[in-house]
C-alpha cells in the first residue's frame, strides 16, 4: 500500500548535524553518536481502529511503501492488570504490557519489522545483525519472510540453543571470535562495504518502530499515557524509541502529559545508571559486567549518552536492580501473575518496587512495565531447586494429594 | 462481569446420556465416553468489536461470572498469509493462525482461560493437569494468575527444561512412574476424591474455550470461513473444539458455509486416522508410538470416537505424515515464512500438501493452517546439522562476507 512520502532525515544526536537518512550509517562520522530520525512531512493521523502495526500506525513511519504482507502480526499485545503483585507490596495500579507475545518472542520484533519493511521499499537484498539472542531470532525471522539474505553475527560462545532458534530461520550464522564492541562497529562498516544493511540496536529505522509501543499503551489505558513506565536499558534504542513515541503523542495533541520513563539496569552492568546518577553526560565503559539478564548486559551502550539526554530533558530517571532482586521479581510476576518473562524483564518490576521505596507515588499513579521477552528463551536460567518438584508412582499420588 | 445464565448441562458424546454439568465429570459413568457442554439459553450475539477473549465471546461461554481482569490476554493471535509457501508447492491461498503467539505460547490457552473462569466462578481452590508439556505450562500460569493451587502430573522422563517451564509458576510438579493412559485416569479419579479439577485434555470447559478460535478465524477472514482448516490432532479435544465453533458459527446464521476440517496426526502415532481410513467406529490402541512431534503423540486418544462421528458428519478427513514430512514443512515455515512452530504444528502444512495432492481442490479456496505451539519449546529438537553456521574471526568476516 503506498502512503504520502514521509521525507525522512538525519540528524545527529550529539552534534546535531543534519543529512539525508542513509541506513548504512547508524552513526555520525562527525561526533560517533547514533543518528535519529525526523520527518519533514505534514501532520499525520492515527488509525486506532484498524488492526495490525501497519494499518494503525503507518502514517507515522519513515515508509513510502508498505508490504503489510510481509508482516509477522507484530504489535498488538496484551496490556494485562498486576493486581497480586501490586497488592503483595503495596503498589499503585501495575499493568504489564506483554512483548513476549510478539511473533519471535520479544520486542525487537517491532523495530524489525519496520526496518525489514524499509529494506523492501529501498530494494537492498541483504541484512544483518549482531546479537546474542532475541535481536538474532527477530532479524532471521523477519528477513526469512521478507525474502532477505539475512546474516547474523554472534559470540563465539553463544549457545547451542540460541544458534538453533535463529538459524532455523535460514540465516547464516556467524560465529565470532574477539570483543563483542568491535564486532558491532566492524559488521556496520563491512555491512556499508558489501551492501548488507547491519539493523543493530540503536539503528534509527528500527528505533521507529518501538515508538508504536507507545502509542499502543496509550491505547491500551483508554487513551491517556500512564503516570510511569519502567523498561529495561541496554544498548538505549528501545528506550529512545519508546520517549519518541510518547513525544509524538504530545506533540499531535491527543495528550498533554508525558510518561516518567524509568529506565532500568542490572546492577551487575549499569553504565547508564553511573553516568545518570554521577551527573556525566558521557558513558564511562563498565568493567567486568556479570548479571543472569544477559539479554541487557551491555558495557558500552552505543546510545548510551542519547538516553542521558533524553532521560534528564523528560525528568526521567535511572535505577539498577541486583541479581537477587531480578530473579524474586521473575518468581513474582510467574507465580503471581502468570508471566513467565526473562530476567532482563523481571528488572522492571524490580526496578519499578525499588523507585517506590525513595520516591513518593500517587496511590492513583498508574504504571506500565515492559515485559519485553519470554521466558521460554532463558528456561535454562530457572533453578529447579527453588520450584516445587516431587516424585512419585501411581500408588503414591493419593496420598500426595493429601499434602498438596 | 456478569452475564444471564448460560444454563449449561452435559450431554455424553457416547450415549447421549444427558445430566447437569459437573467438573468433576469429563466422561459418562455409563459409557465412558466424554461429555460435551450444552446450553438451553436463548440466542445469544458476538460484541466483535471489543478486546479481548471474554469481552467478544462471553456470551458463548459457559460461564455465569467473569473476570476478565484475571486473564491474561488469550486470543486475538495474527492471522498471517504464507505467500512463499503457497508459491513452493503450488497451493491455493494459505494463511497461519498463530496461536503459538497466545500468552503460554500454545493453543492449550484458550481452553485454560476457560476452565479456570469457571473455577473461579464455581469457588474451586484447586485445579490440576496431566501433560507433557504444552499444558503443563498452560495450566500452570493461568491457575497461578487466579490464585488457584496447581497440581501438574507429568511422566517420569519428562525434561527438566519442560518442568522448569511450568514449575516457575509455583505449580506443585509431581513427575509419576506408570502408563501415561492410566494417570490420565487416576488424576480425575483423585481430582474428584480431594477436590482438585484436572481439567485434562478432552474437558468440557476446556474445549468451550477452543470453540473462540474458529470465531476468529472467521473475523480474521472479513467475516466468512475458510474452505479448509489444518489441525494437529492427538487427545481430540481441540478439533472437537474447533467444529463446535464452527457449527455455532451456522447455528447463529452468521454463515452457510462450514469449512472441510483436516485432522493430521503423526505417521508414527495415527490411531484416529487409522480408524477413520478403517471405516471403524471405535479406536484402537496405537502401539509403540513413535515420531518427533510428540505434543500429538497420544496412542489411545479419549475423544478419538468423538473425532471419528463429528468428522464423518461434516465431511471432514483425517491424514497422517511422516516426521521427515513434518521436519521438511517445519523448515519450511521458518526459512520462507519467518515462523518458528513446533513439529506437532508442522504436521498442519505436512499433511495440507498430503492432501492437495490426493484430492482436488479449487484454486481460489482458502485453508488456515493452526499453528497451535511456539518452537521455542522444542528448540532441542532442532537439527543443527540442517543449519547454515561458519565460525570467523574479526579479520576473516570480510572475506567471508563475499560468499554470503
Amino acid at each position: 500500500m503506498d502512503i504520502d512520502a514521509y521525507s525522512d532525515y538525519f540528524v545527529c544526536s550529539g552534534c546535531g548535524h543534519e543529512t539525508p537518512s542513509d541506513v548504512f550509517c547508524t552513526f555520525c562520522s562527525r561526533c560517533h553518536e547514533p543518528f535519529t530520525l525526523e520527518s519533514r512531512s505534514p501532520a499525520r493521523v492515527f488509525h486506532w481502529n484498524k488492526k495490525g502495526l501497519f494499518k494503525r500506525f503507518g502514517e507515522f513511519l519513515p515508509l513510502d511503501m508498505m508490504e503489510p504482507s510481509a508482516d509477522l502480526g507484530t504489535g498488538g499485545t496484551p496490556l494485562v492488570p498486576l493486581t497480586a503483585v501490586a497488592d503483595k507490596y503495596g503498589l499503585p495500579p501495575l499493568y504489564a504490557k506483554m512483548e513476549s507475545a510478539e511473533p519471535t518472542g520479544s520486542f525487537k520484533d517491532r523495530g524489525t519489522a519496520v526496518a525489514v519493511q524499509k529494506a523492501l521499499d529501498l530494494g537492498i537484498p541483504a541484512i544483518g545483525t549482531v546479537s546474542t539472542g532475541n535481536m538474532a531470532a527477530s532479524t532471521a525471522a523477519y528477513g526469512a519472510r521478507a525474502g532477505l539474505k539475512t546474516v547474523v553475527l554472534v559470540k563465539e560462545d553463544t549457545s547451542e540453543d540460541k544458534i538453533k532458534a535463529a538459524g532455523i530461520f535460514g540465516a547464516s550464522m556467524v560465529r565470532v571470535r574477539g570483543d563483542y564492541g568491535a564486532l558491532f562497529r566492524k559488521s556496520l562498516e563491512l555491512g556499508r562495504k558489501h551492501g548488507i544493511w547491519f539493523m543493530n540496536s540503536v539503528d534509527p529505522f528500527r528505533i521507529e518502530g518501538y515508538k508504536t509501543l507507545s502509542f499502543e499503551i496509550y491505547d491500551d489505558l483508554s487513551e491517556k499515557p500512564p503516570e510511569y513506565v519502567c523498561v529495561p536499558v541496554s544498548a538505549g534504542g528501545h528506550l529512545t524509541g519508546l520517549i519518541k513515541g510518547f513525544e509524538v503523542l504530545k506533540r499531535t495533541g491527543l495528550t498533554e502529559a508525558f510518561p516518567r520513563m524509568i529506565g532500568v539496569q542490572a546492577a551487575g552492568c549499569s553504565p547508564i545508571v553511573q553516568a545518570f546518577r554521577g551527573g556525566e553526560s558521557h558513558i564511562t565503559r563498565f568493567n567486568h559486567p556479570k548479571t543472569i539478564a544477559h539479554a541487557i548486559s551491555n558495557p558500552d551502550p552505543p546510545a548510551g549518552r542519547l538516553i542521558l539526554k533524553k532521560m534528564r530533558e523528560h525528568g526521567g530517571e535511572m535505577t539498577a536492580v541486583t541479581d537477587a532482586q531480578i530473579l524474586q521479581a521473575q518468581r513474582d510476576l510467574a507465580s503471581l501473575e502468570g508471566i513467565f518473562c526473562q530476567p532482563a524483564s523481571a528488572t522492571t518490576l524490580a526496578g519499578w518496587i525499588r523507585f517506590t521505596q525513595s520516591h513518593p507515588v500517587d496511590r492513583s499513579s498508574q504504571c506500565v512495565l515492559v515485559i519485553t521477552g519470554s521466558g521460554l528463551k532463558t528456561v535454562d536460567l530457572v533453578d529447579s531447586n527453588a520450584l516445587f518438584i516431587k516424585d512419585s508412582d501411581l500408588n503414591e499420588l493419593d496420598s500426595l494429594f493429601m499434602d498438596i
